[in-house]
């Protein structure tokens, strides 16, 4: 739905909306069985669901499109994700709970290896453990510019958030800083590091800045800090996606609804956050997660609740993982009804066919129990049984127009 | 997908793609029977297909829009029909392989017959042979009018190309011409040709240069030019259409494809080149384009492949030779699978329903056979079996978005 149109005709209403997402939910046949992953999976409690429910799949982006994290989740929370962009290094430092101001800069970070010859030799430093990656940021963090205040947060393993700020001065100069600089990450190892280099006229301070920031950052890394006289694999670093904090209208505001997220995550609390929900310290099983919307059911009448180790399974090109996370979350579904939400959506942000061991553009399976749903034929949770539901293939962004609707939270358009 | 977005995200890929389009695809059932022509035909082969494709419907331009073959095919070209439109006038010129330039001014014209007060009588002057068409043209070159170079190209029977280019004082003058010239074809017999009138004011030279053709061109058809004494039935001429080549984004810069049109008819071709395709000479048969396709093979990695008949045996409201027609295809389509294309779409630019004799708005029977796909439950290629396809009912310029992702050739959006 049109933002202005949900502005306009989105009410409160004392009834609950659970959206349960696994990442990378839909798949393919698998070679040998002609069975997708939902087909393999024994799945009693989904299937049930889907008797009660309405049935069809969401196409998150468009036909065709396949979709990344960020525009697979903000469509279903009813974001179009072709209108709301959101640059890589932005999503990253709101994913770790970093306080991202509006006139900072956040990249994206890799602690990389690079030969002799300065030549990438390994993209991720040999997955480095989280100590080591905290260890280099503090070390990052001695780093002084002249006009910005800077910020090295670890993320997992070898990546890492640089955060610029505008420092006082610069503030007092009205300087600002820019997103208009360049990637210095080549993407593929044999290559050396790019320059980082304004994208536009007033990224040109800016990257002056990182420029000064990544020369001295590769003197640091290069001095080894340990006795132990091996080489430390994490000796140079690369950035990419230079963004700022998109300045989104909330959920609140839009939809009416006091919006939380259940997420473990950072990428996805990330992305909750920049729609305006609370995102809720959650632990990583799906059990933590239920445990964490039944502690808080009285606060929120929105929950966005995400499985990741669907998607996770998918792109390792794991059939049978991901056969067995799908029963995972099937047997945590009679908890999830215990709650007693009015809308419950199951829903996935965008396929991972483990076939192809990757996101693609294939629709995705999608069901909602609600009151006022019209009865279909689709009696099992699967991507051929759901080609008999009542929904169709529908755009994502529509997934919470509907929820609202049977949640009584739509008021009727035009007199 | 929105050019833009497929400008972001295709990239070039080892991988092949074929668009077999039989014009007119789509029907109707017929009142004795019940069945539609596809129902009717016997077609083993597109059958077969249809049990490895996933299957659904096209709607080239919108719920209840019956389209011409111009927005048919730029549809299934991947652009918007409603964003991409063109002249007439254009369309017919570059299908003869005219040379239409960016200044050039193109009207499609009719030779008629008109009576004794002027009226016409017969809007085709008997369908005139090809050869007495050139003839008439090449008489119609001797006219010459102030400011304009002038092309009369003859097309098929009773029809021909106008062609206005600034001559080389006009240029230096810096006067342009105009499409902005209303038809002098009021489309209906008994009424007098139209006087060329400009539509805007930017119009009225040429509105005046064309009508100064006109008087000439009447003059001269009235003159006889055999010594047979017979009243000549091409005694004058009407004009529609008038427009310029349009300057539309090339399949190549937007989709990262190298592009070839195998189509006999002048429009079909005129169509693709103007979306870059390179049109490749051929034969009227089904076994000429295929041959021209293999022989072809290496060169490209699209192919449109346009079969006319079925849509001429809808339009003469011949059933039984619309359903012939089909089974002539089905008796191809082992050879064009035995090109090996990565992505086959069978499709249509619209539908022709033999019982309406006409194009129509009716969606149009779609499949796609390619890695990757999800099974579904449709097992033959006709209007009531593709009901149960994968696809549903899509709109058409998304078809080729989806052949690419299929083909390997659509990278991930967004991080």
């Amino acid at each position: 739905m049109d933002l202005d149109l949900a502005r306009q005709i989105a009410q409160e209403a004392d009834t609950k909306i659970v959206l349960f997402v696994m990442d990378g939910l839909g798949g393919l046949p698998h070679p040998q069985t002609g069975l997708t992953e939902l087909e393999t999976a024994r799945t009693p409690n989904l299937d049930a669901l889907a008797r009660e429910s309405a049935c069809g799949f969401t196409l998150p982006v468009g036909i065709g499109v396949t979709p990344g994290s960020g525009p697979g989740h903000l469509s279903l929370f009813g974001y179009d994700p072709l209108k709301f962009n959101i640059g890589r290094g932005a999503l990253e430092a709101v994913g770790i709970d970093f306080d991202l101001r509006p006139q900072d800069i956040a990249a994206r970070g890799n602690f990389c290896t690079v030969d002799g010859g300065g030549a990438i030799s390994d993209r991720r430093a040999g997955r480095i453990s989280n100590e080591r990656c905290a260890e280099l940021c503090a070390k990052l963090r001695g780093i002084r510019l002249d006009g910005a205040e800077l910020f090295v947060e670890p993320v997992r393993e070898h990546r890492f958030v640089l955060v610029l700020r505008p420092d006082g001065r610069a503030s007092a100069r009205g300087d600002g800083l820019s997103d208009a600089v360049g990637d210095t990450d080549p993407q593929r190892e044999g290559a050396q590091p790019l320059e980082p280099r304004a994208t536009s006229p007033e990224g040109e301070a800016t990257a002056r800045l990182v420029a000064r920031f990544v020369e001295e950052a590769k003197r640091l890394l290069a001095s080894p800090s340990t006795g132990s006289g091996r080489a430390e694999p994490a000796n140079m670093l690369l950035l990419r996606g230079f963004a700022r904090r998109p300045d989104w209208p909330s959920m609140s505001d839009v939809f009416k609804l006091r919006p939380a997220a259940v997420a473990h995550y950072p990428m996805y609390r990330g992305l909750a956050k920049l729609v305006g929900m609370e995102a809720l310290p959650v632990g990583p099983a799906i059990g933590d997660s239920i445990a964490t919307v039944r502690e808080n059911w009285g606060r929120f009448d929105y929950f966005f609740v995400h499985y990741k180790y669907t998607d996770t399974a998918g792109e390792d090109g794991d059939f049978d993982r991901k056969v067995a996370k799908l029963e995972e979350v099937d047997a945590a579904v009679p908890s999830l009804l215990e709650l007693g939400p009015d809308v419950l959506m199951v829903a996935g942000d965008h396929s991972t066919p483990a076939i192809m061991a990757a996101h693609s553009w294939h629709p995705v399976p999608f069901m909602m129990r609600a009151p006022w749903t019209r009865s279909d034929a689709c009696n099992a949770f699967n991507e051929v049984a759901l080609q008999k539901g009542s929904l169709g293939t529908f755009p994502a962004m529509e997934a919470l127009a509907l929820a609202l609707a049977h949640a009584g939270r739509l008021t009727k358009y035009g007199a």
